[in-house]
């Protein structure tokens, strides 16, 4: 056959079926066979995957990247208009394309949806839209895709932007917050943006914390002195998302339009998702590493330290919130995990120190601290190791949660899946019994950010080969010198899906 | 013994038991003694119930009368403020004071509590309470009191006023509204509002439905002609009672305080709010004659009619949500049976006619319509007919949410029970066997209200004493010339309690 | 007034009301009047009960006195039948009449409700009643009625006997048992059993505990060698009596028939009852002071002390069941609280050394310790002190569990509460701020048992008098040189209800 | 590539992917190779897929063959020890394999797992399982595996025999029922058994319902006459198959095993199901197409037609039980769709005749009806035109509960999927647009019974080719002379899998 790559060998896993010992023939970038004993022609690249699980290229459909987003007032009238010009670069805070799309890479996902984010100040989403696709073309080194976020839903958003964000731009999903002062929508607002989306037949995203309740807590702890970061937690318990969880699905059920809830974090909103889903309405649940793998303490840490896990929701005081999440995995409760990579830098005068410059005494006030932590490089390994290896979810539902599912809900038709026809985008792991555990630390990774949550942590595998569109982009990172660093590139950068 | 009347051979029923052939005392206003055989003075006033039930008197704590409120823009602004001249009476929409009580009276309510509503244009709740006694002084019939709306929670009200409140005018309960433009807080505003009643140690009555959604569903209804009255039930459908409700009781476990959810009209709200009593979460309950009586039905009448029924919740489509009010009366969710009296006159400019005449058509527009049924005087003979002589609920029952539970949840402590110490507030009926069964006519009634929604409804038994503080107050009406009417007044007028 | 006994100043309690300061007035037996200022003739007795509480008389509805009952294979064919000749009472293991109802008085119990207990080997019930009658009659200080204990539902019993139960001998409650080799019934004779109590309109109690899995537990226990006390626990652990409570309810649902799930133990059957009851179900619950108020630790005393707590269902080992419990008397869930007195002497051959003697080793074979503990003297006072005083319920809740509902529940119409025409069973405490609080000894109590299960316990207030039908039948106990004993009978035994 | 055969331009359907067009290469009864533009030698068979589903074969694991069972006392001590000798066919009511797996085969399905039945009279599991094996052994056109009924597990059993059965015969399922008095264990023997599967880690089926009630309902019935096909359903309704749901989840998560509840019927159960589910209980359900396509009125028919709609549990009387299944089957509480085949002749002595002959007038004695109805060659094209072409469920979800979750579930690891290394067992179906929509008559089907409950029923599509190890064993049955009939059978019969 007339192939570019081949990998033999390979335990061949999809979110139905283990193929044990299968071999994979790309061509063009594309799977076109699946099967045994391929015979091919001389020179072409063979990959020997013996003794180790080949997954489908990661997708995370949560990462914000060039993203210009803080919960102040001050941001409330900004505006993406930009005619057609990049703003200088060094107003993002957080991560870029290049670093976010590179760090994804190595840690196994092929496929990046960011989100291209209105503000309060656009009466349309077309110069959003645009001006995103011009920081991202050309600097991204995976497949990407947007979510657009609507903060203002304008009557031109609503009978116009949205049709052409379908029509022209081809994207099909949307993110609403019912939090953040620059960035929620009334639940009046919150209706009209889901009818529009079902007459386009599109996904709305919610983020759903209740945001006065967070408003109200914030300023009676003020009130109190209790600004630091660990009190951010403390002001929206796991009540405040399970409400605004159960008011989003309500809507959306008068609406008739599908949502996904994002980044759920407690039990108490698991709960309700779920018993959602009994009833079938189409209601989606999305969670995180961060809520799976670390609780609130991680937030108590000595002097300010604790900023690096002020993320929203917070992470949960209790471990059965945790525990929730893992049986809401299980049960199929939660349809994707996402990184929800938004994060910003430590030591940096616009990244979390601005809880203690806008703030005061040694632990600042959380409320000035911008949200997110960084996890797009960490994501699939971390399921990897601590949800395949501990025994806790199978390699199947590893795959349907990181990639399968992800590539149906949101229209990745080629994507998500090994089977001819599809795009060759491929994660190649380690033979378990050669790889040697790890404990990770920031300097391993690629993402521009000056901290990891996961620092010191166990891994026990890691992608060692990542390829995209039939590409190898990253290969043998535990074998190189600096560990897990240095994605190789290879062939030119990638699109919008 | 000393006595001023004695009821003899009654059958006794309070919320816990039934005493059959017993005797009560009164003197000075006070039940003395109860037991049997009582011997008097010669000249003290005999009545003999043998045959009938004696019931405490019926205790209705949501009475709407000399009321200023329109759901509309325009009075967002009004103000209570009358330096203490009571205005135009012609001004007040729906029922005064005189007429209200005196329709109490008749139907067997000896306490009414009634509202001070504070409007969106007062900074305090002083002049507002100050009013509303204006009002009710020398013009009530029956005993009253006054929970307060707090439409506009300002530092003043919530640092000063409601504190006063309390300890001035010894007003323990308040109301507050989800929906309504004129009346309605935002989330922020009912933790603010909560956080004070938790401190004064206070009940928060809470109208719960979803301002938003009503809004977005008006709007739409009349963009497609849908403004008949019966689509004022398709406005606000079940489930908006339902989200609303299960926010309410997120609010108040935040904020540890005890709410009652009033008028509660559909199924999913009841077992909202059943859920919260299994884990004991301070939350009661209240529902409406309406609601077990009459469906949307009611709404769909020829021409205008359906203007008569269109109260807020609506009546309800479905015989299943009817039904689960019963079961929830039942086990135990409901803890009071009020009258929600909030009438308007349907042949008055002001009245129902508003609908019309700010409408066009034969329909009108529902949003025009004032909201509201009469029913102060139908509440408790509705449920002796259609409760306990239906077998539906039991003659203890009946007491506890007419008089026992409202006089306990609102701090009545010597009304609601008949027992020695308390207030000769007492209802006795007709002897079961003795009774003709009549078909209601608006005509019969005491309200200043030109329909009653329960027009030829079979009754089955009517109070046949009413007596506050041991003054007969109303006798043998069905005996009387024009039936039910004319309710006979000893003594002055009641004062508040 | 004619009376013959005057209580005047204390503060009554009923399920419903709380009068302070009110006066009661007791001729032959009744109370005839309630009120205040009462005139009496000179010589007539009166009772100060100034600072403290009046409660209507326990009725404790669960009580085994002059039992014989193992849950021995050998008693399978044991008969009642006795032709009219009492048995040697030396063969009756546990409390006799005589010592058990001095125990109730002293406690504030004033109405026990006994078990006539059928054995397998007999096929009719007459023998059973009229031997329990023999048995009690003569030798009983308090009220006392019959439960019969159905454990062979032959013909006879189902076409005849239950029927005369009723008619002749007035008794309309039955017991049936899930588990228990002796006693219990398949779901078939449960079916019949129920189908004919439909017919007669009594009441069924359940033992709810799966019978085949605790033999299976016991047995694979005994094959690891873990016949320790603690291990009954082990045996059957919540979730076996959660199942079979539901296949009861299931059972009375499809006949239609009231049932009580009698002590109940565990969070999970509290669940299933009042989802039941949520429905309008009539299905009833029963709780115990044991499970109040005891934990597993108490069957892992050294060497075979632990036998002292072993019951059915057994004490449990997480705090969340008796949280559940106590949720549930305050939700509703629980209709009755009730001793299950069901004692067998430590320190007698035929008493809980059973297990010992039949076991081995230091700690015996628990499946040979006869179960149940004493309690009849302690229900009513534990539940003041550690439910009232401590705060988890209130007053009225007291009275409503441990006396108005059992009365309703069985129909006792003349008891169970405090209001003319009533029995005169009464309670006075003493004023709490005299109340010298003690901590409870065996030797203290009146009952024929050699240890209580609550030995220390802090005690912070004890019915001062006792009152059965007028008569005063225990007074001033913590007064008395004995603290508590010598019960003070005034008057004759008292007779069956 | 060297290949047998090759299936172009398909749309292959997996129970997590739809891959459009791809190829499928076959050789030695696998598939090789799946992918596009596959170059073979001449001669190779090619089948032409265009604008047709190609999904995995049917699996069916609930097929009930040669079996002798009825409900009845006389064969409680039955056995099937036959000494290696067949006992006479002619004793075996309903299908046997060789007519059986040729109906299957018409339907779509290639693989059937059928019962070895251990009688009462059996003490092992031996002879039952060489004696099923002994019938099915070159009599079958399709493979076939065994699930094995215990109905009495006795020693020898439990010590011995079924872990024989898991290392010799390789069977690693074992079915159970709680009614049937020839079949049904007692909760203390189910959990023998399960303790038994838990420690060999097989799948416990259990056929749910509470026997008791059964009984006891049939005898009443009868004493009231009501003894027609249709009260069969009165004798059971949903709640006595949702009783026995509980208790078999509770007795498998004591013992921590896994179960499949088999057949279920109604919401209640299969709430049930879905709340353990939740939990991560290992529980599984089973539901069947004469559920989804069938109600009561089914029983209904004129004279004794009814009995041929007899099966247990039986059709349901509600839409809503049927709407709850559909329900189930979308959000996964229904692991498998199997036919529960179980068929009796209608015109037969042995069949559902019995009814008739052992009852008396025209309808009979429903207890005397073989329970049961045909449908091994229905279920898989009832699925696809009620399913499928109704929009009810996604083509994905088809292959899921029809081949992918039953091969998963006990163990068949190389079915039940379309990929490299599974056995090439497929169904290709007619491309839609071609498919002329028939009314099934039961002359159409293959199987040996003499009527079919879906009778008139229209058919929208029917698998055109059934491939069962790459040997195409049905194919055109549209396009024959006789509809449906005569499968084409190419090569040797298959073995058991
Ligand atoms: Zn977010
Ligand atoms: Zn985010
Ligand atoms: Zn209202
Ligand atoms: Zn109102
Ligand atoms: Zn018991
Ligand atoms: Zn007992
Ligand atoms: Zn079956
Ligand atoms: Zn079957």
């Amino acid at each position: 056959m007339d192939l570019d790559l081949v990998i033999r060998n390979g335990c061949v896993v999809t979110a139905s079926d283990i193929w044990p010992s299968s071999e994979i023939g790309i061509k063009d970038g594309k799977i076109v066979v699946v099967g045994s004993n391929l015979a091919v022609k001389d020179g072409v690249e063979e990959i020997d995957a013996a003794g180790a699980f080949i997954t489908p290229g990661g997708i995370d459909t949560h990462v914000h990247l060039s993203q210009i987003y803080e919960a102040s007032v001050s941001n409330l009238n900004k505006t993406q208009l930009t005619n057609g010009v990049i703003p200088n670069l060094e107003n993002y805070t957080g991560e870029l394309y290049e670093t976010g799309t590179r760090s994804a890479i190595a840690g196994g996902t092929t496929t990046v949806i960011t989100f291209a984010s209105q503000m309060k100040g656009d009466d349309s989403l077309v110069p959003v839209i645009e001006q995103y696709h011009m920081l991202a073309d050309g600097n991204s080194y995976c497949d990407y895709a947007f979510h657009v976020i609507v903060s203002n839903p304008s009557e031109t958003v609503l009978k116009h932007d949205l049709q052409m964000m379908v029509e022209k731009y081809g994207i099909t999903s949307i993110k609403i917050y019912m939090t953040y002062k620059a960035l929620k929508l009334r639940d009046y607002e919150i209706l009209d943006v889901m009818h529009t989306a079902r007459k386009l037949g599109i996904v709305t995203m919610v983020h759903a914390e209740n945001a006065d309740v967070i408003d109200w807590m914030t300023e009676h702890l003020e009130q109190k002195g209790m600004t630091a970061p660990y009190h951010h937690g403390t002001s929206r318990p796991p009540i405040v998302e399970a409400e605004a969880t159960n008011r989003a699905i309500v809507l959306s059920e008068l609406m008739d339009t599908p949502i996904l809830l994002v980044h759920i974090s407690g039990g108490q909103a698991t709960r309700i998702i779920r018993e959602a889903q009994t009833r079938l309405l189409p209601v989606y649940g999305e969670t995180c590493p961060q809520y799976l793998f670390l609780l609130a303490d991680s937030m108590k840490k000595e002097g300010f330290e604790g900023a690096k896990a002020v993320c929203s929701p917070p992470l949960r005081e209790d471990k059965a919130d945790q525990d929730a999440l893992w049986t809401g995995i299980n049960n199929g409760t939660f349809t994707t995990l996402s990184s929800d990579h938004a994060p910003s830098n430590y030591n940096h005068p616009k990244g979390k120190q601005l809880g203690l410059t806008h703030g005061g005494g040694p632990q600042g006030k959380f409320k000035h601290i911008p949200n997110g932590v960084p996890g797009v490089e960490t994501r699939v390994p971390l399921l990897f190791t601590g949800g395949i290896l501990s025994g806790r979810i199978s390699p199947r539902k590893f795959v349907e949660v990181t990639s399968s599912n992800p590539a149906k809900l949101y229209g990745l038709t080629n994507k998500g899946t090994i089977a001819p026809g599809f795009d060759a985008d491929l994660v190649i792991w380690y033979p378990q019994k050669d790889f040697k555990p790890f404990n990770l630390t920031n300097e391993m990774l690629n993402h521009a950010i000056d901290y990891t949550p996961y620092e010191g942590m166990e891994f026990k595998n890691w992608p060692r080969y990542t390829i995209i569109r039939g590409k190898v982009c990253s290969r043998d990172l535990q074998n190189s010198t600096s560990p897990l660093k240095s994605v190789t590139i290879y062939g030119i950068k990638s699109g919008s899906d």
